[in-house]
């Protein structure tokens, strides 16, 4: 299956995508964010091929979504911790578990729940959310160009009364 | 390239990406939150070849995500419209715009600004918060168990002191 690169596009889904969007790569940030940190728990959680997950852990690396280092403990494994830009990944996460166990969930329920740390109060669901806090449908928001927009994203936004994210 | 199949497994996001996670299939979801319905559209836009096109949307039709129709006008050409599991996934789409605007974005700054379409208010950037509107860091959330949780779940969430999403 040929991939074509999106990183010269100025869709800026498109080029998260280019980043994070290939098989297997949101399942490895998944275990991330659960704590897995060493190739080999990747490795054994996702049953995957080394060769596979080897290159996707390069990619992440190179992409600034990964630090890789040695783990302190012995000097020799290295683990793969998430950095600034990798955390920041956490509302697309959600995002997909919110709408996966929504929409195609356990009859018996959500399989998650998101709660609190500190006091346990349950986490409202991730939303695009008005600046007092309602939830907002796509038809209520309007994408504007930034001052970053080019051609392309310009190109986009005049499709007529599309109300995309991107 | 082979795709392993993750229907099977329990956590949600790996059900979304059976989905949802194949390439291409956010950029076509992409364009149809900017309203494009029509398959020559979408081809337009993408730049992509029509088997594949035809492949990924006969399986979002067959997932429910969209829902193919008759143009009204001619009768003769159909439509792709999202449905509401469609229309939710809007908060994957403005997640991942966010984040790649945030961190691989054009120097002149964001190129895309979310607005409230009544009234234009800046719409916030789009966060786990918590039940008083306070965007929360991954280390502040734990995911606990619901009801329709199974084996697969239980273990991946006594992994450790993972902050996961799923």
């Amino acid at each position: 299956m040929e991939r074509t690169s999106f990183a010269t596009r100025e869709c800026p889904i498109a080029r998260a995508l280019d980043l994070v969007g290939e098989w297997w790569t949101l399942l490895i940030l998944r275990d991330a964010f659960h704590g897995i940190r060493r190739f080999d728990e990747f490795q054994r959680d996702l049953g995957i091929a080394s060769n596979v997950l080897a290159e996707r852990l390069a990619k992440l690396v190179r992409g600034g979504v990964f630090e890789k280092r040695r783990a302190a403990e012995d000097g020799r494994s290295f683990e793969y911790r998430l950095t600034e830009k990798g955390l920041d990944l956490y509302p697309v996460l959600v995002a997909l578990a919110v709408w996966g166990d929504r929409w195609d969930g356990d009859p018996l329920g959500p399989r998650l729940r998101l709660v609190e740390r500190d006091g346990g109060r349950p986490v409202p669901p991730i939303a695009v959310r008005d600046a007092d806090g309602r939830a907002m449908r796509p038809h209520q928001v309007r994408v504007v160009a930034g001052p970053g927009a080019g051609p392309e994203t310009l190109r986009l936004l005049g499709h007529g009364d599309g109300d995309g994210p991107a």
